[in-house]
């Protein structure tokens, strides 16, 4: 479960600004805010099934997203050839500050 | 015109995954294959209207996800960032294959 609402974070942070306003409000509060589902229901005036609903129905279309565009992924292995390049850089030439500083700026850009 | 091209060329590459098999056959015609409105039209024994109306949409439709997404404009950023990345290192370190590799694994990622 923990495993799933990192990944939903993610998925999420890639992807909000393809959802409507009422889903990114609703995925928020779930999975950023930790809102239990009663309470988005209650602050929202609707029922509980239906802000279920939405969410799961959200979670789809997120998944689908990452499986067309894999951005999520993508993300993943950069950060990981990064930190290659940090250790590589590290073990054989020392804390260059100039050249670390390029490589954060690389890292920051998502 | 052929800066207009370039561009969708790009965001086509970035977005194809989110458009219907029609609109791609349309654009991959039109922007990759160089085909006019005419034979396109004639291909699919539709109007040229038709496909002058399909293109026009995807092309608003490519824009929209570029405005949310901003694909194309973190990898003109990366591709900035990765080219002073390699001068940098090639000006102090000299040509370290076993680094470029790295870099260009990372610039090869999308």
């Amino acid at each position: 479960m923990l495993e799933k609402t990192t990944r939903m974070n993610y998925l999420y942070d890639f992807y909000q600004a393809l959802l409507t306003p009422k889903q990114r409000s609703y995925m928020s509060l779930y999975y950023l805010d930790d809102y239990s589902l009663g309470e988005i229901a209650e602050q929202y005036e609707v029922s509980r099934q239906a802000v279920y609903d939405n969410i799961k129905r959200t979670e789809a279309m997120l998944e689908e997203y990452e499986k067309k565009l894999a951005l999520f992924q993508k993300f993943q292995k950069r950060k990981q050839l990064i930190n290659q390049l940090k250790e590589y850089i590290l073990q054989k030439y020392g804390k260059d500050q100039q050249l670390f500083a390029l490589i954060n700026q690389l890292e920051e850009l998502e």
